[in-house]
């Protein structure tokens, strides 16, 4: 979280000189938040290097990153669900699906999944999700029909889809008196979270999470080594549903826009 | 926190028969909030009484209820500060001033105290505030004041006003990372808690603290026991400014409205 290394979506230069290190025909290529990864060969600042286990294979631990430790960090680090506690998890994208790994990890006895893309609900029954609401299927706020789904609300929710609308439900369908809602999605830049403060004086608590909370330089070589002793709980295999080459990068992209839960690796052969 | 206790501001008579129990040339005198405790004898529901020790000095311990618990138990029982850490408390009526004590008590470093009546400054220092901020002298935000006194925000924050803008200041000026604000004070029914999410993903928290998180039944005793002890920490006498007899009621209310960090004790004499 220093300001130094901070996640920046305009800068796209490096800070030592504040030029790019990669051009096309002399025009430059910026450098998208400080990773620019969709390469064999990259420049990136040092404090952006994590070393992982040479043994760990490349092709099942790259996922561990930016999705993975964002959602199951999310849940596991920040949101903390207690064995038999009910957990909502908003957005069922790769974030939303590894947040919902990270509850059952935790032992929830529900975790009620919330997307708008119904087609997204069968495959997400391989994580663990107990059950699923479109909000398109009520004309009440998605929030009141969880309440009453759960006599009360939700334990814990978790916000993966950068809506500010599922921020708010996210926050307003936990519970009284001890319920936690941790926001992941990365919001638009005039978006406003709005709420009436009598849902926080009732004692429920609002987090954000960034990055699932987790130190990226120390914590991701600590994540794989916990993947590679079968410590994490998580089943990376899931993530991945489609490989692709470099050169088809943008049937990758197709892939995910096309958001009927089809999460992509690309392959850059060196 | 249960549906049954809650604090309830409109319904005004017992739960068991829709009824008051008062009542002046037949018409009915209302139970504010469940405990209408301005008389010598009253009738409240079970659930609303707590039995102290009988060896307590009731005109010393008369304030540890909605005032103190609210204000001390937020800072110590919700928003925890380290030892060292900076705390900045919005509002300096009973309740803002119990929220520093339980700062000081925490072993806060720094106890920066929010208040638009500079009168209340001078009193206030008795209560280990280190610094005062008035927002009326400001062109900008407090919120941003605060950030830039103290290199980036506030470890803590404890809202006792109940002014939205001072909920959303309160939010605003605690530390990326690890800042957490705890909203105490009571809003307007249609007030909005407005802010950027991105203020949340940057990993703060934002909770609310209703009783300073006690359990009255349970946990006034305690409170009480703790006092007669000398194991609070708090020192009671700071909170009583002035004493008047049941007959001056009013003349106790225009001391607080007068709100120069006047804090009364009315006698009722049974």
């Amino acid at each position: 979280m220093c300001e130094l290394l901070r996640i920046n979506c305009d800068r796209g230069v490096m800070l030592a000189d504040g030029k790019t290190r990669f051009s096309i025909n002399g025009k430059p290529i910026y450098h998208f938040v400080g990773t620019s990864t969709f390469s064999q060969y990259t420049v990136v600042h040092v404090g952006q290097v994590a070393k992982i286990s040479p043994t760990a294979p490349l092709d099942k631990v790259c996922p561990i990153s930016c999705g993975i430790c964002t959602g199951f960090g999310a849940t596991v680090n920040v949101a903390k669900p207690k064995k038999g506690q009910t957990v909502a998890v908003f957005g069922l994208g790769a974030v939303g699906l590894a947040a919902a790994e990270g509850a059952r990890v935790c032992g929830a006895s529900r975790i009620i999944a919330v997307d708008v893309n119904p087609r997204r609900f069968e495959e997400a029954k391989r994580f663990g999700i107990t059950e699923f609401v479109n909000p398109k299927d009520y004309d009440k706020p998605v929030q009141e029909v969880i309440v009453e789904m759960t006599g009360g609300g939700v334990d814990r929710s978790v916000e993966c889809t950068g809506s500010v609308q599922a921020m708010i439900s996210a926050f307003e369908c936990v519970h009284d008196g001890w319920g936690v809602c941790v926001l992941v999605g990365v919001p638009k830049k005039d978006d406003a979270f709005k709420t009436h403060p009598m849902n926080l004086l009732s004692e429920r608590t609002l987090k954000g999470a960034f990055y699932g909370n987790y130190k990226p330089r120390t914590d991701i070589p600590m994540v794989v080594d916990k993947y590679l002793n079968k410590e994490l709980g998580l089943d990376m295999d899931k993530f991945i549903t489609h490989s692709v080459p470099f050169a088809d990068i943008n049937k990758a992209f197709d892939y995910m826009l096309q958001g009927i839960g089809l999460r992509c690796m690309i392959h850059l052969d060196a």
